[in-house]
């Protein structure tokens, strides 16, 4: 996007920083370290990429507090105790020029059911769908073609993307961001198998999703059989991630992208799920665990768990087992150059069942 | 939601049981033996949670028939053969109550091609677009923003949830039912690279969805090259599933969360797929196999096979070497603790070669 | 779907290929060389397939030049360099009659934002919305219900399937289709944790989608955090593939279903990911590299990789790996026995510390 700041807006946005240098003009995009250009922002992201910011070109660098050098000529160095989160402040408001707050309103192609009760202050787009006794928050906004099921319930400040579909019953806290494609509500998959037929287990729960969560493009989170699955408070789903019935996710966790969760699992606080990591059926899953991606578990895990591999060991010994694992060949052929020993010229001589001294 | 059923009115609903005690008032809710509260109905699922029975605070269990407890004050046992079938009819009672009837016809703002015969009783939702030459059967449901390409056949009771897509020609038989989200008919993914550039191959099959299936949300089936991609009868398929072109998926299989098949490739009946499991391509999987969660199978499976892990072994020898598998670094150490006996003190010594007695 | 051609119309497609045989009658259908019935279309496509030649009921055989033997009765043999290649022209015909031309112009339902740039040759079929700003080139074609968001521009000739997605600020060159499902745009999946609470690192960057791309039905792309995530000209996705912030997919790649690139990583030109295959973040894959499907990588690959497994070895290497994986429980037989021969009556006695000869 189109970017123009002056290093005074900068200064502004991310408080009072420590300043040293000076340039002319004004900043007119952001990059990072290697790759930015005179006219761009950037940020010391991590302690390794710290010999970057001497060769960067960039014309404003956010750096730690810690951090000793001193800028080059016609460019400026802002120190601030977390440069990422001050960069992210930056974003933030350019993230208002990329997304203008949306007119209030229902759209004149948007249909409304029966017994709905949408705040003024949100704004229903373009071709939504709401079906009846819907209810819908202050300032939430519905951005276009979005479906709206029976009886659901919207909180305030959501952003409900293009495409976004939020079955019968459903309840959405406040601040969430569905991006497009997500479907919130689907059956749970649970059948009965009865003379060779599988019966479909009524799936009659919902989904409730917690204030503060972001679900990424495509997700799908199940409604319970008879409960609710939950989706706890401030926890960010990434894109394509299942969620199946009766899941119940804690607060603050991170399912990255194209992970997965069974039927009746819950995860405690803080779990995080790394891309394509899959948690078996009626598992408990402790506070503060890390399931590294690809990894698949099938036990229960306990507090801080950290586990790695398609049999979910842990970390460490996972990484052992793979370094020993490579060396699989050399293995084998030192036993059968062992047994060679043995039972060629060697040992089996001196068994006392098959030679004597 | 909101459930009121009287004792006798569930006791309808799953036959004539075998009833002992009595209760005050009604049912409000369904829940599992230990969140059960006075007022609930719940059930025992398997023979492990038999002592769940005795604590629950549930007003109505249903029980096996060799349940041999009785109940509490104010609580009501109904034994049945099946109980989980048997809150299956209970909840069916109440899924009407969740999705009620829709009323027949097409929606003002529905969009009908040429050509299309819609059964009167069939019912399409506010904005569909139904493309030319279409037909849709008695008693289907298209929700909302559904879309039907061309010639598409959809067959009776069938019923389509919000944001789906059939693609031109393919053909859904009858009572099928498709999450939202779901992609029928979608290109195969076949090129032939001319000269470094991969050249579209045109899939001009279609997609054949046999009766009593349904696809869990954000799921897709891709058309075959020339002939038809099938989905046999009384198939389940879960959420985010994905079907290649030209696969053949037999009758009563399943398809668990995140599963994938590869193009062309052949299942049996009876086939289940774990979540995040994944077929090659070209393969013929056994009737009746079971393929566990995360497994990669890149060999075709005789009828009855159970595999497990990265390469599909038998599902008790994979088993086995997962249990072995953690205890390599302890093999390595005690085959250099007897390479040292041999090479240092030990048996090299002996070696003829090497040594003399 | 319904064929009618000649045998003329066929050899006019596929060039002036060498022609032995006659037909009474005209093609009606293709198929492969085992299933072609009288009145098909076949082709030879490879050579391990040569034997079903000559046992087809297939009416039309196209076959590679080196192939020597003469067609039967009422059937002939078309000679051509790359009969897949061949047939594949013949398909693109038949593709036209089921994907007929759709007229331009922009249909009375769907929705079109302040300056927007439409050529006049392009086609916005039934309810799509296009927001504020957006350019659409001559030919392309946005079949129903396709949102494309603020400032985004669409090249020439460009196919977006029904329920697609291209949030704003996004860019798609020529020729490009997009299946039904796929989601260009959406947010990176980027939070600062401050507190225990993840604020969100907004993503003002974008998509770009160079020319000849195909996107598979529900695959999905995140926008850049400040730049631009980029897929390669002529690259082909299939469904499902999660492609994240920042990735740069190079030229003529595959990446096949299920697939999953983390954030920030680069994948060089004609690098094939096969199904279930995931690469971790901040990675650099060489060109030409090939991973395995279901295949973990978390390190930077060189050009012209081949990897397998969970921990991405070279595929040989993997392969030896796993055949000796399934011996693991006689290797630990075999050490057992080696050590019962050396610590029971063997070696252990001979130990010059223990023993004295």
């Amino acid at each position: 996007m189109q970017i123009t700041l002056s290093l005074n807006e900068i200064i502004e946005l991310i408080g009072s920083p420590e300043v040293k240098g000076s340039i002319s003009g004004s900043i007119t995009g952001i990059a990072a370290l290697e790759s930015a250009q005179v006219g761009d922002l950037s940020f010391l992201r991590g302690r390794k990429y710290r010999s970057l910011v001497e060769t960067t070109k960039a014309s404003v660098v956010i750096v730690p507090l810690d951090y000793d050098k001193s800028p080059g000529e016609n460019q400026v160095y802002l120190w601030v105790e977390n440069p990422s989160y001050a960069v992210g402040r930056v974003c933030s408001k350019l993230e208002q020029l990329l997304w203008p707050k949306p007119k209030p309103g229902v759209h004149s192609t948007a249909i409304v059911g029966d017994n709905c009760k949408i705040d003024p202050s949100a704004t229903i787009g373009p071709l939504c769908v709401i079906e009846s006794g819907v209810r819908i928050g202050a300032g939430s906004h519905l951005q276009a073609s979005v479906f709206i099921g029976r009886e659901c319930v919207i909180g305030t400040n959501c952003w409900l993307m293009p495409q976004t579909t939020v079955q019968t019953e459903c309840v959405l806290k406040d601040r969430i961001r569905l991006h497009s494609g997500v479907v919130i509500g689907s059956d749970g998959f649970g059948y009965e198998t009865i003379e060779g037929h599988h019966e479909k287990v009524p799936q009659i729960g919902n989904v409730i999703v917690e204030s503060d969560v972001e679900i990424g493009a495509n997700s799908t989170i199940d409604r319970a059989r008879f409960s609710s699955t939950v989706i706890g408070e401030g926890t960010k789903i990434d894109n394509q991630v299942q969620v199946a019935h009766n899941v119940v996710v804690g607060k603050y966790c991170f399912l990255c992208g194209q992970a997965g969760i069974s039927g009746s699992t819950t995860l405690g606080n803080y779990v995080v799920l790394a891309g394509q990591a899959g948690v078996a059926d009626h598992l408990t899953i402790g506070d503060e665990t890390i399931i590294a991606g690809g990894c698949s578990v099938n036990r229960n895990l306990p507090v801080k768990s950290f586990v790695k591999g398609q049999t979910a060991l842990p970390y460490s010994l996972e990484q052992r087992i793979n370094v020993l694992r490579k060396r699989l060949p050399e293995l084998f052929k030192r036993v059968d150059q062992l047994e060679k020993g043995v039972d060629g010229e060697g040992i089996s001589k001196l068994h006392p069942e098959k030679t004597s001294d």
